[in-house]
């Protein structure tokens, strides 16, 4: 196994608040991190070593790119596949393009899944009205109409309560390809952060649970208010996921707890490191950041052991002074993105709490 | 009280390991760093957001970088009062000119110390063949001749054991202003990480016990070995000094424990974040270098508890194939500092283990 020996550049996609802290992360490894992004202004390039600011379209800009890191990673899985394919020819990309092409089509990740019997809600392919129609009456309502590429943060979706909601909700998705998904009734939401290794080590942080508002991840807590044999059974899910894909990095596993707290239904995997493992910043030994720095650098995997209870709450849409605020509770960690502009739904940043008890 | 908005600068004079944890740690609370050093390759670089490679005897470009930025500090204590002073009549500079002033004389620092009634070794001005004659003759042997100025790690420093060794002993300094210090039999060297806001808040660590090698930080354990009550003394005298000069940042303040284990003798103070602090970014709740930054910003400090027992150990000299060897240990913390030519007696990183027993 090739060892990242350090002084090498890291070439990180996205210049957002993940890349930023892949970029934190990195130096005290001995790397040095190059951002490539088409935003001026972007909170990695606050951080790291150096920077590109180019469109994802420019095909030589992105293999110029290549060919000046050692070793190339993302912070965003809408790459596309086929420049994905295109860079890891010039320099190692990791995650691989494998798990962006199965984790950027809800209908090919809902298929992989179930191809390595994990649960998913039920789910059809929608290309016409038609199929629209039919499917609702085999998965039933509620259901929800999503786009297959692209949706975030409940963008892209439409839920569908009335069979008279059909035409509506096919029309707004303005003919993107999409899925209609069977309607889960779960009590929580929780995610399991894995790591993979380049020589196939995996090690699990301990399962989060996720409170959501408007679509947007609230909080995180750990650890999550389910059982042991869940606990395991949700790690076991995620470690067979990264296994199955060749993983190498860090991804997170979004799934759903059933109603009697004993089901298991996976939503979908992000090849990255994940908002639901910010957490592991002060809670954990190893961050999340540090771990998938360390899985691409070929590096030994980090200890995932919790440090206490930890609370992680996200700042979306605060102002400098409600961030500065929650300093006056000395044991809070405050993680502030540097992004110029407070909008509403931005993600500013994130505090966390790690309690002893 | 004023507070530093998160997207302000703060320019900081240095660009070496303690730089670049400054700015490391500047980020999380929303902070850019400008970096003022003279080297260019310097480490801080890689994670600053901007950076001045001039020296430091340029006043121009010194004063231009001070009216670049909102706030002003330094990882090292050998700038020039002069400098700093005029540095000030621009731009807040914290931790304050008169701390430099003070600790950057070993006269001055123990007649400082004295005055507040902090014990040191027994001292004398030499500036003569004859006064160190006489003051060998006061103070007895073996004793400490030292520069007055631009001492570390051991050097500018001359051990006398017999009265024959004074003419050698003078000629190594130079003429350089120097002290003598009298013979110090201790069983311990430890330190207190003190840091004080400007609202006059003070927060210690855990004092912390340092083990030296070759006259350079080896390793620091944490809690020291000492009783409640000299742990307390300890805390007290770090406290009165840093109250006593309105200092405004972390600083350190090294002491020797007497063979009987309850006299406390105060070596020296450095008005910054200091190697024997470097274990609080993976063993506290607060980093020094966080806490340093929550300082000078004008926020709250941050919580000092310990989160276990902790051991740091420097990385001198040691080769990347050597750094990367402790990860083998999942719960060991690397912090490499970026440097791409290793030395002998360089410092190149360091290692922290924090164990929960």
């Amino acid at each position: 196994m090739t060892t990242l020996k350090p002084g090498s550049t890291i070439g990180i996609l996205g210049g957002g608040q993940l890349g930023r802290m892949l970029s934190l992360a990195a130096a005290p490894l001995g790397y040095k991190c190059k951002i490539y992004c088409p935003d001026d202004n972007s909170p990695a390039f606050q951080v790291s070593d150096s920077y590109i600011i180019a469109p994802y379209e420019d095909k030589k800009a992105l293999m110029d790119f290549a060919d000046s890191v050692d070793v190339i990673t993302y912070e965003f899985e809408n790459i596309p596949v086929e420049t994905a394919n295109e860079i890891a020819t010039h320099t190692s990309l990791y995650p691989s393009a494998k798990a962006l092409e199965i984790s950027q089509d809800r209908l090919t990740e809902k298929n992989f899944l179930n191809s390595i019997n994990a649960t998913t809600a039920p789910y059809a392919i929608i290309e016409t009205e038609k199929d629209l129609a039919e499917a609702v009456e085999n998965i039933g309502l509620p259901a929800i109409l999503k786009t297959r590429r692209f949706g975030y943060d409940g963008k892209g979706q439409v839920a569908i309560k009335h069979t008279k909601d059909i035409p509506d909700a096919f029309n707004a998705l303005k003919g993107a390809p999409a899925i209609l998904e069977g309607f889960i009734d779960f009590t929580r939401e929780i995610s399991v952060v894995v790591a993979r290794s380049k020589t196939g080590e995996v090690r699990c942080y301990p399962t989060c649970e996720n409170i959501h508002r408007n679509h947007i991840l609230d909080e995180t807590l750990v650890p999550a208010h389910i059982s042991e044999s869940l606990q395991a059974k949700a790690e076991n899910t995620a470690q067979k996921i990264a296994g199955e894909l060749g993983y190498v990095g860090v991804m997170a596993v979004e799934m759903f707890v059933t109603n009697d707290e004993t089901g298991l239904i996976v939503n979908e995997f992000a090849p990255r490191v994940h908002n639901s493992g910010h957490w592991t910043q002060d809670g954990a030994i190893t961050s999340q950041f540090e771990q998938h720095i360390r899985a691409i650098a070929g590096l030994p995997l980090g200890a995932t052991d919790l440090l206490g209870k930890v609370r992680m709450k996200n700042l979306v849409g605060t102002t400098d002074a409600e961030a500065q605020a929650h300093l006056k509770d000395a044991s809070a960690h405050l993680h502030l993105y540097g992004k110029s502009e407070t909008r509403a739904g931005r993600k500013m940043g994130h505090v966390t709490w790690v309690r002893k008890d």
